[in-house]
């Protein structure tokens, strides 16, 4: 059976599990406590983080990046890449704006602080912070609504990895409550089809202990 | 003409030279001054950063992780990601530690701090990231010579993106002079073996106006 370890919260491996659940692969989701580092775990990826995948072939592929490209080339069915080299870049470079550019300016800002430093002990939130990720999320909010009043979907016509990034971000971000949607509403109506879709259910299943998401979360009409 | 916008001492900039170079790719450089945010050059990449290539068919493709695809996608002659599914995903993991992992422990404590910071007028560096960048390399050299006792080069038996992912980080690092490598001879001998490559001729003879790299830093016999 395929398997992915994973953290619950954790951007990159809800990218993995929508693209998992897109291309209709089957999996079973094992929890990982990595700052446990166990070792069994160590030998699966030296990194010691989150996504792990072990293919049905018994493969071991860390890296969500390492892990969609490699879905993709196995599992070309359903292709979530795009049709030629150009679309393709467009949406790698897409996917690389919410796993880099919004990871870094929002996500680790917001969910970093607020639940990632509970969980492994690591202290109170930094205010500072906090204050930089509600401030940050604006433009990518603008970004969300200038790409899609020009195409379908993010990075073109048909549905990509560029919107599973986005929907993998956000998604962590509205578990804390914290995308002002009400303000963005090309953004909103993006997030609503994309929230409809089969693939995101398991996400929007998750709960936290400590921490429940708010009543909207899970909500297809928001 | 292929065009490649950079800046010299940026490790994913770094990277696209020397893959297009392995792959014998012709181009013209021109350094961009991000932080002037020039608005021909935010059309060209609305994320603001380097790299960004110009292909000779006009297609206009930003981000490190989608110029390498896409390149190894259109000039699949010199192949640098490996020749199955489960080997380019060796090769993806660990070109991704050292632009995810690697950047963040080391280079940009080190880089940013030291240079970076001083040409964007972002104030001095601070110590406390400088110190936790020299602790962290050993770690990442110890990695290096873990894999190169075990493959002929990082992913396997061929040179490949992971090793020029290597390189482009570590020689930033070693621009500094902060890479011990007298401590990790194995690590040594490879970054030998790489650094004696047409393909890194170009990135040795870079300098930085204020910073002369250490004498060590183009000698092939170091």
């Amino acid at each position: 059976m395929r398997t992915l370890y994973h953290q619950p919260l954790n951007p990159f491996c809800r990218k993995v599990r929508i693209l998992l659940a897109e291309k209709n692969l089957g999996f079973t989701i094992v929890e990982e406590p990595i700052e446990a580092r166990r070792e069994d775990f160590l030998r699966l990826n030296p990194a010691g983080e989150v996504p792990v995948l072990i293919d049905e072939n018994g493969a071991v592929i860390p890296d969500s990046v390492a892990i969609c490209e490699y879905l993709e080339e196995c599992y070309a069915g359903v292709a979530l890449l795009g049709a030629t080299p150009v679309a393709r870049a467009e949406t790698r470079r897409l996917a690389q704006w919410f796993d880099d550019k919004f990871a870094r300016e929002v996500t680790r800002n917001l969910v970093d602080e607020k639940i990632g430093k509970r969980l492994s002990g690591a202290g109170g939130p930094n205010s500072q912070a906090i204050r930089a990720g509600l401030a940050n999320i604006d433009i990518h909010l603008s970004y969300i609504c200038y790409l899609v009043e020009r195409r379908n979907w993010l990075a073109g016509d048909e549905i990509s990895l560029a919107d599973i990034a986005a929907a993998a971000h956000l998604s962590c971000v509205d578990y804390l409550g914290d995308v002002p949607w009400e303000n963005y509403q090309d953004a909103k109506n993006w997030y609503a089809r994309i929230k409809s879709r089969p693939s995101m259910r398991a996400l929007l299943a998750d709960h936290i202990a400590g921490t429940p998401p708010p009543r909207h979360y899970a909500n297809l009409d928001f």
